[in-house]
């Protein structure tokens, strides 16, 4: 059942979300004005401490702007990199020499105690930390040797969403490098028009209908647009309560597959690139599975208006109609997107 | 719809899933006596060569064991360790400096392509190499520096069983090195007994009853056992088509817990061990949730024979009525868990 809420006079089911989403292009250009300075101090630095491997430490909707992160420090810094399995070191107490390690912490709050012990831990192994928050007073912010503020103002909804895109974006411009000589953030520049373009367009909004009976779906994608697959389908969880899984294309392959049919319909992410070119095969197998596949990114699908946007910073827009269809969705089945049941906006794990 | 199959002799169907599921304790032992010193001389190579960092890659059944290999290598060598993302070398043509890293790739048939490429690739960008098969003649073990034979014999079922347990204990035997002076295999001699009185108390296909009507499933384990969780998932999901998710403990309450509720149960491992103590907090959040938990490895759930078993060694155990339960499922809803629908023992990827 959804009840209406009263917090700071927004009284509508969904209201606060959906200034969120919408408020996305002006955190975009915010970060890309006041930020990219200090960012590119920062990326300084990591640039002289030149890491050998990265470790991305993160949680829920962030921990898919690090797997974002992943790639980038994989394929525009050229080090391997890996997602933290933080229990090793405070559920087993593993103390890894970690000296010329990079450890990346990405969390909206900064206030999840045990992302903020794995820091700790990290720093004492010997590893450069940086936190990338939303929060510059957190104790996340104030544990990391460096801080990257993502700048997205206060977020209400407990769904995150101008958070996950902010902290895309903040990554991008501390990991990408230049490209052909041109500066991550003149990159990133026509950015914040093109999703304002991409909101407008409603699509999201309108797929929404599509899903008004379903109770199990699948996301999938590659390469950068993995973690958009992750994080739709955690939106989806969150707000909808439908049973949403995430799969690389290629691992969709081995075995998940079998469970995919008429009934259960695909969202996939296919937005130009090279990411989305090796889709291809995937939606072959999809088409003889007769399972109704969504394409996001392509005309016939959910467009995007990524017309001269680089490759690398595809994820920012391809979420953005997906947050519109998780919200549109919870709404039209009579759920509070706002306020997902047993659910606090920070997490307090161990 | 069930068919029978016909497929050396063997007619019922599930008869192969069968067989292998019953065959662990015998692969186990094989694996402790014929294959401990081979693995012994590959753990000292690795010893000597000192990694920095290890890349795990691996794809479907293979990817939970590579996880394993994670926490093993975090906790036991205490070195940084990381899943591989295939499709930044791959689709993107990264070429990261893998210098001083070993590189891990466990794949049972040894045959999938994109591997055999991220292993040659890592290789080039030089990386010690070693992979952890079912097949010495394969592509990829003719591939890497190094070959660990995991000795399960043929497996035949879609479904992977024999190859996955043996595939962790390998991995065990190749990275956890002495405990208290007490070598490896030393320390793994009881499984193989143990293996045969988990199996023996068939609590797994008991279980198979409680969740005949049910569409969705979610299974939870911290540490070692996290593993554990994301492959009783896909073989759920691998042979009754249902939608199982697997979260760890600690991932489950930021955001996923919103879609538990009294209609979808919850598989907990919760085995003796850090990680098992770990779920302690989750399964007191799931309590005020309503949901019906399952708990693995404890005497009011799912009992192990775990008496006298190193906590590492859990997981080995633990996915064993597991897989009873996937298999007894999948019969009870009239499906054939030896021939999934749209999979193939080795999946081609790119």
């Amino acid at each position: 059942m959804s009840t209406a809420t009263n917090l700071g006079g927004v009284t509508e089911p969904g209201a606060l979300m959906a200034a969120e989403i919408a408020e996305q292009p002006t955190v975009l250009a915010r970060l890309l004005t006041d930020g990219a300075a200090e960012i590119a101090d920062v990326a300084a630095q990591i640039h002289q401490y030149a890491p050998r491997f990265v470790v991305l430490a993160a949680r829920g909707t962030s921990d898919h702007a690090a797997l974002y992160a992943k790639y980038l420090a994989e394929i525009r810094i050229g080090v391997p990199a890996g997602l933290a399995s933080p229990s090793s070191m405070t559920v087993y107490g593993a103390r890894p020499d970690l000296s010329g390690v990079l450890f990346l912490a990405v969390s909206q709050s900064g206030g999840s105690p045990d992302l903020v012990d794995s820091l700790s831990v990290a720093q004492a192994c010997g590893a450069l930390t940086v936190a990338v928050t939303n929060n510059p007073g957190s104790d996340l912010a104030a544990a990391a040797a460096l801080h990257v503020d993502v700048r997205a103002g206060v977020e209400r909804a407990v769904a995150a969403t101008k958070t996950y895109t902010a902290e895309l974006l903040a990554l991008y411009l501390l990991l990408a490098g230049d490209r052909d000589g041109i500066a991550p953030a003149e990159v990133a520049a026509p950015l914040a028009a093109a999703a304002e373009r991409t909101l407008a367009t409603g699509a999201g909004v309108k797929a929404a209908q599509r899903y008004r009976q379903v109770d199990r779906l699948v996301t999938t994608g590659r390469g950068y647009s993995y973690p958009s697959a992750r994080e739709a389908a955690l939106k989806l969880m969150e707000t909808s309560y439908l049973s949403a899984q995430a799969f690389s294309g290629a691992d969709l392959l081995h075995g998940p597959l079998a469970m995919i049919d008429s009934a259960v319909p695909v969202i996939a992410l296919v937005s130009p690139g090279r990411g989305g070119a090796a889709m291809a095969p995937v939606l072959e197998r999809l088409a003889t599975s007769g399972a109704d596949v969504l394409p996001v990114g392509r005309p016939d699908g959910i467009p995007l208006a990524s017309d001269g946007i680089a490759e690398e910073l595809l994820p920012i827009l391809e979420i953005l109609p997906l947050q519109q269809l998780a919200w549109r969705l919870a709404l039209d089945r009579a759920e509070d997107p706002d306020h997902p049941r047993g659910l606090a906006k920070v997490t307090r794990t161990w």
